[in-house]
């Protein structure tokens, strides 16, 4: 009976171990990798599909994508490199540049510093082997913004896998990750395009994209 | 060199028919499992987490959530049992029980019939065998309720990951499905419980319920 008991503390003791140790930690994505995304407003001002590289060691994001805004469609194709503090608007069909100065540090896309553990659940199901994704969630704050957000990253691989923000100006941004691969196959996406070359830096009210979530706002 | 080119062209046929073979079809949720689902409108006037218990042998469905409805807060319990024709809402609080009439026949999980292959995304990676789950999105049109639809299943196991619905009463209607487990694990779910025995049948007018996706419309 008492042997029943220790064992008992011993599984007790082990499961409170095995929570503490596994429970998520906030994480960063991987520092090399492609993506793609889909971003979608409340207020349904902005609807827009697209397709991201991403560099951590170099700090560049390259993101180009197509949607409506206003009701009106666009296509965007930006390059950010954080480290020279330049972003640069590619128009390919007139072969055109606009050179803008980035005003902020480079930011991993990761869990945000402060974000608080919300839940794992699982995408699919775990009781068979292949159809199941384990997901953390987030949550934090933007006091900045008058707003909150809610983050999800795979358990494994740490990818992100959707955004959902509010803030007082846009309402509900939702973003949704996918068909990510790890690498990118083309390095030379992060090199700006020869007809860049002359672009003067302009004045700019973009400047202030601090990371990959802030384009979306 | 007319090697090289028999191969190249066997390559093709092969990959042809490879792509004809595996365009994703419309599919079933597997006949019994639970699962959770967190549901949220674009007017906000909605936002529910729930868990349910589904099965498709004997048409049964028991979903039991809670969340906010026009900023007041609400908990629902409720038991479809689509052979008899009724359904119970279920008061444990105070062990009473609301006996309706379930006015349509029951409509599994499933893609929709006649919805379009939309496409076929990797939420996580792909690049590493662990963090990736393979999702087929599909759409269609909702006539009657001057609407349309965007459901995700998993290409392996056929199980809901996220439905987004706009109709013309209530907007935007997004609905996440996770925590999915094959089988369930107490069948009692599906028994009314014994302070429902004596309920009459009441007229009602929420007995239009057809479908897991109709509860949330």
């Amino acid at each position: 009976m008492q042997a029943m008991f220790w064992i008992a503390v011993g599984a007790m003791c082990l499961a409170t171990g095995f929570s503490m140790a596994q429970k998520p930690q906030p994480c960063q994505a991987p520092p090399l990798y492609t993506g793609e995304v889909t971003v979608g407003t409340q207020n349904e001002q902005l609807w827009a599909v697209g397709k991201y590289a991403y560099d951590a060691f170099n700090q560049r994001i390259h993101l180009g994508e197509m949607g409506t805004f206003n009701n009106a469609s666009f296509t965007y194709n930006a390059l950010m490199l954080f480290q020279e503090g330049v972003m640069y608007e590619i128009y390919h069909h007139n072969k055109t540049c606009v050179k803008k100065a980035l005003q902020s540090d480079f930011h991993p896309m990761e869990v945000p510093k402060g974000a608080g553990f919300l839940n794992q659940v699982v995408l699919g199901t775990s009781s068979s082997s292949g159809p199941g994704l384990l997901v953390n969630n987030w949550w934090g704050d933007m006091p900045d913004k008058q707003g909150n957000y809610m983050v999800s990253f795979t358990e494994f691989g740490c990818l992100p896998v959707s955004t959902l923000s509010k803030t007082k100006n846009m309402g509900w941004v939702s973003v949704s990750y996918y068909n990510n691969v790890l690498g990118v196959e083309d390095p030379d996406v992060f090199i700006p395009p020869p007809f860049c070359k002359d672009a003067k830096l302009e004045a700019n009210e973009d400047g202030k994209v601090t990371d990959f979530f802030s384009l979306f706002h």
